[in-house]
């Protein structure tokens, strides 16, 4: 019985690099199964890759092989890793995409530097570690292969970090960015239940939202259904995030926001 | 051995939404086969996506557990119901997503409300219950557990029907709307054989399509190849719906159609 | 066991067919592994199938069946086919799409057309071989027919070949077309290694690419991050084709080329 192999990438699935990978699997480790988280993360954007990736871990398979490839510095001195956190074993290269689904697993156990030359069943290419390096180490791990044979051990303080803008608390007021947004235009912000409630915003039947246009009221509901037909609201999302929803309308296209903008939340004013 | 599961949505794959039910799925019932049968309905379009979960069931395993989420009113009293039709079993919200596909299998037989506190293996969020709800249920159909377990039976009577508008036919006419336009261009109507044997049109050579804009003369073929390249023709397509196509060509661009549009068909003049 | 099915298609994600053709597969050959290679192919671009298709040969299980559909003539004349080549089996239409991945898994060896009447578990409609002959012929294939079970044998020498236009090489100059675009803008070009050599070119540490608009300096890298942020650059592409690539941008909106336009290597001016 294989491990299952959870692949999350910013290929897209406009050309062949996902299917590519999936053969590759396919081939080294018959019968296994892959499950495509998403290949969407926007094109080299390793923050949006740790986010998308983080949030899968509790409904996962408990001995997942997690496969995320957002990979700039492909080709370059940029190390590729495997490290065992929890029950699942994660492989992808070490610039943070990782960070935050360990952090969810309980903290990375062991780790290995990838070496091709051990993993790799064919020849490197300089542009392609997803087929090459990537996909065969999971593969190998799928179909059981330790840890150590892919490569030689480091100590897991070594890897990299994700710096992650952490959201500025203050009484009353959280400024923090958009951190993503989906399908259905809904705005995701860099802060949750607890800065709401460090910022003594928790219980406020309806937040306000600053930006660059004008501020926006936003109110409190649990879910988008709670919301007239074109209300703007505030919600705290499936992921745990705060969301900016709008009711059978796109948040996003309303606010005029979009990922990476600045975002303040307080309180409404009294009119 | 695990039933097939036939998952739609309108989630899109630029998120992980998908994969995250995939994930779930994984987890609750490993080794279960799961078929993506699209996840690119228009957002929260009920009735397009009560179309292309319908056209699978001639073709799909006879055993299947649809699963399908088109759900604006996530969150709200809106019921989710798992029911029996033939030898396959839906899951999905009572919202009239199901009907067209529960027709097709021969009729609802028997039909529960889910409960989330029954089928969710973790709390229930506001917003997300293709993971929280849809999925579990799936999964755990997949896995054998008999329907009775995730719920109280309701009397398939109940169920939510959808309304799609019947096309009117008269004599020589046929008024109806665009249902749907695909990634070639062809625009389906929401008429088909019946319609056109009724309104007299059936061995019509040459059909007129009348739209808000200059009528267009659709020449009666079998398939796509039987038009000259750039030509505009009418044919039954492969769902069994009446379509306007163009052989290599977008037939939505060149007549400026949408889905939505009003369409009138009758016979073409003779000039 | 059943052998695994590589699909690759022209069908895009935003419809049905790719997931009713998976349930068709999972209809006649249940548990059968499928492999989506892409279905991204621009609508009815056959060299650009036939180029996607070949890149999974050196990666794909060795007994993999190949189901390629991009198929501007369904429903006409041209034979659907069913080719051994290596330990694979392909199926599509006989336009070419295969003739790549032929060469690249050592030559067909043995082929016949395929006969509806012995394949298409229903009635075969004009439109969607995929469904009605395709899908049906590849599950039978991956379920351990033999081949003569699905039609006529012919001889290989009848199938069709794909024109692929060859690059004009001379000394110091390659003209050639931009073969494809990806995710990331990257370009790429009708020529390879081999066609550098000829022209003496391999060694030269800038290329000049000529095309419509102002002439464009390329220096030769091996990957993307030995480019600095925005320069452009030429590269073996993970494929074996001569790419521009622009680092952390897209080359082919710098450039302003995109598929099917001309393009001109040669050596940079000393300036």
């Amino acid at each position: 019985m294989t491990r299952p192999v959870l692949f999350l990438s910013d290929f897209g699935l406009a050309d062949e690099y996902v299917g590519v990978c999936h053969a590759v699997i396919a081939r080294l480790s018959p019968g296994a199964t892959v499950i495509d988280l998403t290949h969407g993360v926007p094109a080299q954007d390793v923050l949006a890759g740790a986010l998308a990736l983080a949030t899968a871990v509790p409904y996962a398979p408990e001995d997942a092989v997690y496969l995320a490839v957002v990979d700039p510095g492909v080709g370059t001195e940029r190390r590729g890793v495997a490290v065992e956190a929890g029950d699942a074993v994660l492989v992808g290269p070490d610039n943070g995409l990782l960070g935050l689904t360990l952090l969810g697993l309980g903290g990375a156990r062991r780790a290995v530097v990838l070496d091709p030359g051990r993993v790799a069943p064919w020849a490197v290419s300089g542009t392609f570690h997803g087929r090459d390096v990537f996909a065969p180490a999971a593969a190998r791990l799928a179909a059981g292969a330790p840890l150590e044979e892919l490569g030689e051990e480091i100590d897991v303080e070594e890897l990299s970090e994700l710096l992650v803008g952490e959201p500025l608390v203050e009484p009353g007021r959280i400024s923090t960015t958009v951190i993503g947004v989906d399908r259905f235009g809904n705005l995701r912000l860099g802060a949750g239940p607890g800065e709401l409630r460090e910022a003594g915003l928790w219980d406020e039947p309806t937040l306000a939202l600053h930006h660059a246009g004008e501020p926006v009221e936003l109110r409190r509901v649990r879910t988008y259904g709670d919301l007239a037909r074109g209300e703007l609201g505030a919600l705290i999302d499936s992921a745990g995030w705060l969301a900016v929803a709008c009711n059978l309308d796109s948040a996003a296209e309303r606010v005029g926001l979009g990922r990476g903008d600045r975002a303040v939340i307080g309180a409404a004013e009294t009119r």
